[in-house]
């Protein structure tokens, strides 16, 4: 993973996001605007909103995030294939669905295996990405490490940290854990409290490859020449 | 809505309640026992335990109540229908789902209309009790009027105030508010933040028929002789 050295660079690894639910519409527009003007590479939001912003974004880069069984994880397997699959309908391009935390951590590894399986089939099936949201808050190290060994097992795209609804957000400690697990396999997507670019920054060193923000605007405002590193100097993008 | 006079009373209008996402089996079993134990009306779960509680509960007089499109309620509406049914399926006997926020706070009033009744015919179809979760938290007054007139036309069988999961919890000024609305169309589940005797007969006197309540064991624990009331003195039933 490189390291970005400019806002613009920066902007491409993060998915601005607004899950909450008393968005409007007219938030969620707002949203929408924000990922052009600032380059940003994806929106991520609730199901119901992606056909809005699919059709908001349409005729620019920016991509559509939608989670999945969000923010819990506790439906049903079948349920939450349906609604990848009704949300990539939708137009949908990246899926982040909420892994059933309960089942790993009562050791149910069956049923946390065949529902990642069923997912990144459902996801992949239709060429798009898959995200397994683990919600590092509730979970051991060991219970971490299962996760990751799964969701690579299963072939999902990305590992990501946390909703933003949990006990807390992404660490470095998790980034650096799970990449340690699913090395080239599979991609980290960092989320939850990453609020400027420093923090931004320390996630990405640590081996996240996107994040996760609602504050993607105040991360590219709070990025400044020293977060460029020596190169800057020369290349005066910041 | 008579007041309940003994703990026994009050039991049976507790839906008690384990929405944490990382509940273990082990988590889910208890709260099985403890309604038996307890009395209480109902276990609360999210869908993929339903099972597993109507299994623990086979022979006794408790229910069991799923939450659907929980706790965000920004699924599209033919996923809220399809885990409402699958739900069904499972053994769930009451279906408490999240109304789409959004639409309501953006004005879609259509939208909320046509999931309500969507929901509706989905669970009363199935002869299972509906109710609507319509996050206070969120609202305006003006806009619980119009979650709670819309509930009422759809034929919604509860209004539940609160998921537990937003701002805040149930209070007695809303549940004033949507009892004065939906009169004696529909009942009042009130939720979020109920922890003792006091809040909940205090949410009872106020127009809930219901409680939600992660506390039931607390609740019943707190329960004194002066809640009883007069007739207490008299029948020694608490």
């Amino acid at each position: 993973m490189d390291i970005p050295t400019t806002k613009e660079q920066l902007a491409k690894l993060i998915d601005h996001t607004l899950l909450n639910p008393s968005a409007t519409y007219a938030d969620i527009d707002k949203l929408c605007r924000e990922a052009v003007e600032y380059g940003f590479y994806a929106v991520c939001v609730n199901p119901v909103h992606v056909s809005r912003c699919k059709r908001n974004l349409r005729g620019t880069e920016v991509k559509v995030v939608s989670v999945v069984g969000f923010p819990f994880g506790a439906s049903l397997p079948e349920v939450k294939v349906k609604e990848a699959s009704r949300t990539i309908d939708e137009g949908a391009d990246e899926i982040d669905f909420v892994m059933n935390i309960g089942a790993l951590r009562s050791g149910d590894i069956a049923f946390v295996r065949d529902e990642m399986k069923k997912m990144a089939d459902a996801i992949e099936g239709r060429g798009k990405i898959s995200k397994v949201i683990i919600e590092t808050g509730y979970l051991t190290d060991e219970e971490k490490v299962k996760a990751c060994d799964l969701a690579v097992e299963a072939g999902i795209d990305f590992v990501k940290t946390s909703t933003g609804y949990g006990p807390r957000g992404a660490s470095v400690e998790d980034v650096v854990l799970i990449k340690g697990v699913v090395g080239d396999k599979a991609k980290v997507k960092a989320a939850g409290g990453i609020a400027d670019a420093d923090k931004a920054l320390k996630m990405i060193r640590a081996g996240a490859s996107r994040i996760g923000s609602s504050h993607g605007v105040q991360i590219l405002l709070s990025f400044k020449r020293e977060h460029s590193g020596y190169l800057s100097w020369f290349s005066h993008d910041s």
